[in-house]
């Protein structure tokens, strides 16, 4: 599976997801994604060190700034 | 929804963005976006750590460099 | 107006622009932009927390690591 | 041989990923990898300073955001 | 003139040239440059704080981690 | 000669590199490069303020975190 359909794979689930430059992560339902990794993320939450900062909702990401990608596992 | 129909969907509304590298954010009216998601924002202010800090006015955005867009709740 | 119009509407005056990764802002005559904003600017300054550090005279920014572009308001 | 191709040679293989901007590197097997460098990788785990931090599990990466990629030998 | 027909006008000139994430600039003989300001300098010093630290020579530099590209007036 | 000709015509030889965002720089046989300045290096060394670190074998770099390539004289 091409890096891509994995990540169209996660859809509808719960993804963690970092991005470049910043110490918390994101995790939330991945509603959908495009070519560029961009990331439209619903009841997205920010998380610092495993632990829940505070509830963002629905939030865009921008596919070039993001470094890793994977299903959250609590 | 894709993530830039998502954005798009905010245009005329008060949004957040993150950028790279920045410590405040920008709060302001979307007034529009392109297929690389640069912003054109009017009445942008900067917050951190949610406090105003000054007016920005009118702005423009380059898309590579933003981290997160999403709808502004007071 | 989209971004790259906005962007356009503004050479011939006074801009500020924030670059990526750096304290200082710079400030000067927007002689032209193109599709990727890539920037040449004439009479350029550099200003740090809002004063004048030192002339630049003629200079060119790369697009991409442009943050934010607006009218320079003294 | 290219580096993309390089890079392909090493599919099935475990490969050490050094992060642009993070401090920690990521090894595991290389699953897949496409035009952009974008990687699709699994059993990955964190390493800092050439000790083991955390299973992460299947994680995709944003080409655009590797610094460098290798064989790993431990 | 456009941002990239200033910077060709440069060719065969002494430029300084600031990199991004870099405390020191570069300054040298601009041989050649490309549509993506992707850069071949001659003779090309490292300068910090206005001080030249060291020679380096023939070096390439990648256009999309440049920031700033000025005619070198010592 | 523009500089990825300038790039190309130092495989086979020792060169240099310097990332984005690193401390240290690679040294090592450019085995090959494409048109995104992509490397693959062979005998690849790690170099810290002019001392080799570690040794890191066969490496291949993404292009757009490079910063400079040139050709390495000890």
């Amino acid at each position: 599976m091409l890096p891509n359909q994995k990540v169209k794979s996660l859809v509808g689930k719960v993804v963690r997801i970092e991005m470049k430059g910043e110490e918390s992560d994101l995790v939330g339902k991945l509603e959908s994604v495009d070519d560029y990794m961009n990331v439209y993320m619903s009841n997205a939450m920010e998380y610092k060190n495993g632990e829940k900062v505070r509830n963002l909702g629905n939030i865009v990401l921008r596919g070039n700034n993001i470094i890793l990608i994977q299903p959250f596992e609590e």
